[in-house]
């Protein structure tokens, strides 16, 4: 089985070997698909890490099960279990993979009872690890992670994701969420097309909150709990608890900060990643 | 008065000192006023940091001209003739240092009769520096800059920036912008809070085109001649010639692309940077 301690090491070697890869990967020619629309793209590196990933921690783990984006796409079951659980981003930030703008993330989650023990992100082209485990703390490279801390929405920093969607009324949603924030007015808004580094900055105290409607599973898992351990909180779009499998998410400094976003927000309907329907009609 | 050569050292060398000074500031608490807006922020650091440029070039060339974001900001006049001038944002991006979000330059362009003669970017963070000098190409940390040569708008990442005034009539424009390219639609939108750095990837092939209403000349100065020399194109968001005291621009790695976003945008008035009447009123 291996205690969470062993897992958890097992998880730094293999973000640190995959994330080498895709630096790898990043400098040759990268051939792209698309998946659910013409800009949720993929391309062959996402499923090679992957394959990479899941096969290197099976051997240590063969009792656990493994979330993993790529296999998701491919038809297995999204669901979360009791069992232990690994849930997985090889490349996150793939738009940015396939233009080689460097905001790129291999992300790799641990789960058990339904609970995350540990979160492990490598920034691959800075060549950076953001590491948190339940109760032990966040870090960057061994430094310490701690959020900003801001209550007030007007000095903010607030970052999110546009997601894959683009339809006429999912932009109109996406960007009157925007709209209000900017007219709270927050300090600004960035996009970096990562949600995981983007998550990894408001750990880091370099931003004040993130939030999106529509990233998956394997996208919050690890940066919930490097948040969580850097002291900041994490919440669903409605105010209640975090659901991983519900695509959505609101991570601050502060209560106060994703109290405020909450109640901006207007909710952008995405199916859940454990809707069972969705990987039967694939 | 120094040869162009003699001047580039000299920007790339002060580039540098201005950018470990900038670093070192991002360490200690910030004391933030705002400008014209709100969330048009200025630090003790912007102001110094720009005085050290200043004072440094100035000693070395003592007859050439000076346009700097802080000094015109405190009233000195931002025209350009036909003399040697040094065009200087000293903290680009000060939205992110003032929170330490790792997007932020330091950036002096040159120009004699009002033609741009080189370009130098220091990004503070990674500490690497872009260069271009007209007609010798554009690199970064001394490998050649070659843009993407991308035509085709749905398979373009676009970088834009949101600027200062956040008045419902602004947001609606800069959100109606965003809004027509994302259904384009173009792989992705970023914004990153630093107009230099984004620039600075389209230079480097790492995006496909730029856009902004509201910047400043200090913030296109250096980046379109690194973008002229890395093969791509600049100009006013009309499709005309680039005008470095519009407050307007698009870059992008190809005519095609330009193109697109020129047809795509609706203009948002900002006043011209040369406008005196900005500075008497001060």
């Amino acid at each position: 089985m291996g205690s969470v301690e062993e897992c958890m090491d097992a998880a730094v070697r293999v973000a640190r070997a995959a994330g080498q890869v895709v630096l790898e990967a990043v400098k040759q020619e990268k051939h792209v698909s698309t998946k659910s629309t013409p800009t949720d793209l993929v391309t062959e590196a996402d499923r090679l890490v992957e394959e990479l990933i899941i096969s290197t921690l099976r051997e240590s783990f063969p009792s656990h099960r493994f979330i993993g984006e790529e296999s998701c796409a491919a038809g297995e079951p999204c669901v979360l279990t009791d069992s232990p659980t690994w849930i997985i981003d090889p490349i996150d930030g793939t738009c940015n993979f396939v233009h080689s703008f460097p905001m790129v993330a291999v992300s790799i989650g641990f789960a058990v009872k339904k609970e995350l023990e540990f979160g492990v992100i490598y920034h691959c082209f800075e060549e950076t690890l953001y590491t948190a485990r339940k109760g032990h703390g966040a870090f960057c490279n061994g430094l310490r992670l701690q959020v900003s801390k801001e209550k007030d929405v007007s000095k903010a920093l607030i970052l999110t994701e546009i997601g894959a969607k683009r339809d006429p009324e999912t932009l109109a949603l996406f960007l009157g969420n925007m709209e209000k924030l900017l007219r709270a007015p927050a300090h600004g808004v960035r996009i970096i097309g990562s949600s995981t580094l983007a998550l990894c900055q408001v750990a880091a105290g370099a931003a004040d909150a993130y939030y999106q409607f529509g990233l998956h599973c394997w996208d919050m898992a690890a940066a919930a709990i490097i948040i969580r351990e850097a002291g900041g909180v994490v919440m669903d779009t409605s105010g209640g608890p975090l659901d991983l499998m519900s695509r959505r998410i609101v991570a601050a400094a502060s209560q106060e900060v994703a109290g405020f976003i909450v109640q901006q927000l207007k909710p952008i309907g995405y199916e859940r990643d454990d809707c069972g329907e969705r990987h039967a009609v694939r």
